[in-house]
């Protein structure tokens, strides 16, 4: 396969015309037209149509992907500014967009794998940045939230972007939005499995944990979200590379949609939760409800699966969630792209998900008190 | 029919026989051989197996409570307190048996209905006490305690026994335990529908509403009930007679189930939860969950009933359950009965109830943490 690989490289610039085009021609009928008009002898045609294609996209990947690619970090919050900061020690030029951090200089990371200080490059707007090669999307998926207009602007053509975000139906929704759009960039998404606190806006405390997982939106595209996840290894970030990003996607939708649910509706860590026999078994039942829902679109999450994520749960040190620590802060929850798209795709394909609705229903009834107490604060000190 | 009554009740001493052995004697096999061994004419017998068996039955109703009966409280909580105080001040001898109220002397009573003070006479035990001739049974329904050992002792044989409690199944657990004993009570259910908090040992406040909906267990001491209704209105509480006690009971439970529990979960009163469009949805599938339970043993509950339920709530003034009042304070809920008797109840019929379910189970965690808090605390203490 190698040997395939490296005679492949040998036709370079008809190569990169031609996978260039492969990007951004999504359909056959397209591709099939536009290779008419190009210059190759049919034998060249052929070998991009059989089993070489494979090796010929890891070379395009490879040429996609510098040696030192630059990075931006769109919505620096403790994860995007760990993995940021991770990915800038290890030598990349890395950018950070981010309210929080955009008068920061200087950034102090603590964590098991490292501690250090490093001096960083932040702005408040995605306006005011560099195209980078690799973009990293880690924004909260909030619903009022248009992530298209903060992405943009730091876009390569066909750049890289990676997203560093819960939920199902991201990597889609970002897929469908640029299609029309002339920078076509390769979608990637990335599930971090870590707890990070954001202590100040210089200070980010990694407390336990840390696993990436990259996968690519169409897996074609999987040679390069490899060599992403590489990358991350090689940055010294604990990291995996997921053949099968919607599949993995939905795995971690199964733990979401139950812990950081429970957690909110408990106000308790995951220890209480998984430890206790009823709610441990609503656990399993919130996740059931996520497994008949992926078992629509084929994906076939076994109880064993499911009972796993339990076990894991109940072996794992007691863990705030996400959305906890979000609820506890007065911030708001994901709700929507934890829940709310799972009981959408549930309503179309005409799943039952009353534990999903419930929990929605709950959450979003804590979420907007809380968006009422903070105005109701603010208002009082203004 | 008033003509009927008073020519049968001629017969007085034959009746009171025939109807003490027909209250004792349940299923019509046993009643019938009864009747052999009696002494009556054919003519007699007649009457009692065609239409004047009500107007007997009412007639034994009377001679079951005198004119001014006796009456215990069992368990005076604010609703028993408050009840049994409007009796007593009505004129009839009233004791109380609660832990809380055991030294008290004297109650202070704030009600829109009237202000009073009253002298009051009250017991940590029911051993105490005398037999009355109704027992008004108001504790909590809690799983852990036995009702029956704190009843017993103030009934009266054939006494009539009024479960002014929450829940579903009461009066037939009731029925079952006396069904072996001598005592035989008439078995009432009432409904209090009204919000009482009790702000200390010696003091009462009746805030709002305050509708007492009283039936008989048996429909044929359903002219009981009437009675003990009349009763209750006469000493100027507003009172009504029920004649389906079961269903009125599952109408309550629709309330309860809804709103107790989501006034818990959302620690909130009901005004927010129905003025919220998703909230109040998730009311009425609650609901709809204790509609089919009903449904199973042809209680029909039309879904007209369940928004009605809904646009009652709303046009209530913002009223905070007694559920939540019982939390805040860190007493234990009356989960049991309001969730888990009818998820039993839907187990055995296969019918699924997913709202109930996740509720009780949440509701059981922020119970059993707060039992725990309270043990650390008076841990603390001592």
């Amino acid at each position: 396969m190698s040997g395939t690989s490296s005679s492949a490289c040998r036709h370079d610039s008809w190569w990169r015309a031609y996978l260039a085009r492969r990007l951004e021609l999504r359909s056959t009928r397209d591709r099939r037209a536009s290779f008419r008009g190009m210059e190759c002898s049919r034998s060249q045609h052929r070998i991009f149509l059989h089993r070489k294609r494979r090796a010929a996209l890891r070379c395009l990947m490879r040429s996609l992907l510098p040696d030192t690619p630059s990075v931006a970090v769109i919505g620096a919050g403790a994860v995007g500014a760990f993995y940021g900061s991770m990915l800038q020690r290890y030598g990349l030029p890395v950018a950070y967009m981010s309210a929080t951090m955009a008068k920061t200089k200087y950034l102090e990371v603590r964590s098991p794998w490292a501690s250090y200080t490093l001096p960083v490059q932040c702005f408040a707007s995605s306006q005011q940045m560099e195209p980078a090669d690799l973009v990293i999307v880690s924004i909260k998926a909030l619903p009022d939230l248009d992530p298209f207009a903060l992405v943009s602007p730091v876009l390569k053509k066909n750049g890289i972007l990676l997203l560093l975000q819960n939920g199902i139906n991201q990597e889609e929704r970002y897929a469908a939005h640029f299609r029309r759009s002339a920078l076509r960039p390769v979608i990637l998404g990335g599930l971090a499995f870590t707890c990070i606190n954001r202590i100040s806006a210089k200070r980010i405390d990694h407390i336990d944990y840390g696993m990436v997982k990259i996968g690519a939106l169409h897996t074609e595209q999987n040679p390069l979200a490899r060599q992403v996840a590489e990358l991350f290894q090689n940055a010294g970030i604990q990291s995996e590379f997921v053949p099968k990003l919607r599949r993995a996607r939905y795995e971690k939708l199964l733990w979401n949609a139950a812990y950081n649910t429970l957690s909110v509706l408990l106000q308790a860590d995951t220890d209480p939760i998984v430890s206790n026999a009823q709610t441990a078994d609503l656990s399993l039942r919130i996740m059931r409800e996520i497994q008949a829902v992926a078992a629509a679109e084929n994906i076939k999450l076994s109880n064993a699966t499911l009972r796993d994520m339990l076990d894991r749960t109940k072996r794992m040190r007691p863990y705030k969630t996400s959305m906890l620590l979000d609820y506890e802060a007065g911030r708001p929850m994901e709700i929507d792209i934890i829940l709310g798209e799972p009981i959408r795709m549930a309503r179309k394909r005409k799943i039952e998900v009353p534990h999903l609705q419930m929990a929605h229903d709950l959450l979003q009834f804590y979420d907007r008190r809380s968006a009422i107490n903070k105005e109701t604060h603010s208002k009082k000190k203004s």
